[in-house]
């Protein structure tokens, strides 16, 4: 395993950031790709690489997945072509489980898009499952952001992808061998490789744009900001479940469920559990 | 507008449950239905309302939209057809919105079929779309789980079927007139309204025996603590913002955005920050 590979498994079980790393990013574009399960998003991303890899940029791709292929022991197949790359030193492919875990992105994801950035990585690409639901967290980590639809969807589906579009810089139709659409789009089919050129040639384009307009600062502060905010509500959470543990909180919690105490008093009454408990030693302490 | 429905909005505002409501609930049974989106759950929902009413009993509905049918603007063909009932005093229908919230039950939810338990309802039903990310949410919200499947279902569907499974009491397999399964579950169609007697059957029994054994206790004592947890979090999440909103804070977030300083230094300084920032008053101060 390659020291990269260390640090980002220590990144993901929670690790704070070493602390000479973050001054060395900045550098790298940072692509989301998402969309709706089934459009092949995994099968796309693995012919990103293999056009980026022509134009010699190294790639590394974030695939948050919430069916948890490593943990979960279900390696997919799309994924499982991606690891075709592993072999290429320009290309680093790390899967993160989300078992448990509300939303599209975990508490860990800024970290390690830090650390491939850090590292190098031109390109680095954070794949999540755009469900409706977690469209706003991918387009706070990324650059460029794009969205992955399919000429033939279910009409839950269709649903969905109001809240997509509205975070969509880039919008691909991809097995557009399927079919034809009318939607202005970029038209890909990651089974025969059509429109992969274009697709590069229009993220390269948004890239581009941000650089030149202030847009790319506007957005490099929301991802800060998202991720100092996921930081200390993640560290909040940490000292609310060590307050749950003291026995006067246990006693609190069965009154709750016994309907002696509402949970409204029961919060007042453990905001003053939590003032005695002390937050976990820091990096810097 | 009821008095129920005017409470329920408040609730759904953020409003803190009334202090002499929760001391009535308990009675209910609260019955999660959950499944990918397109199984039909919704008309499903509509025939079990009917099923219930047969019986005399009163159903309380709270339906989680991610694509958020009431603000977004969008109706649903299957919320409108599930509203008919909404001349019937025995029977409250409310969706909430899910837009920019995380998961699969929104804060409000645990106040909510509070307010539904306390006015008299027999059963609340909570139906979330289960993606595989909120499948914990709404266990943690209900005495008995539903998980409604149908026939067909594509790849990415079948594999968010797991962790749905690993929530469900009682499995629905819905659409059965598109075709059979060999699975142990019972076989609806809402279409034609086979199968739903069954169903309505297997909740009672499955909440018969939670009464009977230790299990609804359990039960309840988990969704009590994971409804205090929610409110701890949520009332951070409002501090946590709050304290983002002072100039040395500004200052802070420039900071990081820029690469002067790193994420875990500046949560750092900011919990600092966040001390100097009272909580809102509370319902009893």
């Amino acid at each position: 395993m390659s020291e990269l590979s260390k640090l980002i498994t220590r990144l993901e079980n929670g690790a704070p950031l070493p602390s000479d790393l973050y001054a060395k990013t900045g550098r790298a574009h940072i692509v989301g790709i998402t969309g709706p399960p089934g459009v092949g998003k995994s099968s796309l991303i693995d012919r990103l690489i293999e056009e980026y890899r022509g134009q010699k940029k190294k790639v590394g791709v974030i695939a948050v997945d919430p069916t948890s292929p490593i943990t979960g022991g279900a390696l997919l197949g799309d994924r499982l072509r991606m690891q075709r790359h592993s072999e290429d030193n320009g290309v680093f492919i790390r899967s993160l489980a989300t078992r448990n875990h509300r939303g599209g992105v975990t508490d860990s994801t800024p970290a390690i898009v830090h650390a491939l950035d850090a590292a190098g990585f031109d390109v680095v690409i954070v794949e999540t499952v755009g469900t409706g639901q977690d469209e706003v967290e991918v387009a706070e980590v990324a650059d460029t952001v794009v969205v992955v639809l399919m000429p033939e969807l279910g009409d839950a589906i269709q649903r969905a992808k109001s809240g997509l579009m509205e975070i969509a810089d880039i919008l691909v139709i991809n097995k557009s061998d399927l079919g034809t659409t009318k939607t202005e789009a970029i038209h890909t089919s990651a089974k025969t490789g059509e429109g992969i050129p274009a697709l590069v040639g229009a993220i390269e384009a948004h890239h581009n744009s941000l650089v030149k307009s202030a847009e790319l600062a506007k957005r490099r502060a929301r991802a800060a900001r998202a991720e100092v905010i996921r930081l200390l509500q993640s560290r909040m959470s940490a000292s609310i479940l060590r307050a749950l543990e003291t026995a006067q909180s246990q006693t609190i919690l069965n009154d709750v469920a016994e309907r002696k105490l509402d949970p409204v008093d029961a919060v007042a009454k453990l905001t003053q559990e939590l003032r005695h408990v002390t937050a976990k030693p820091h990096r810097h302490t």
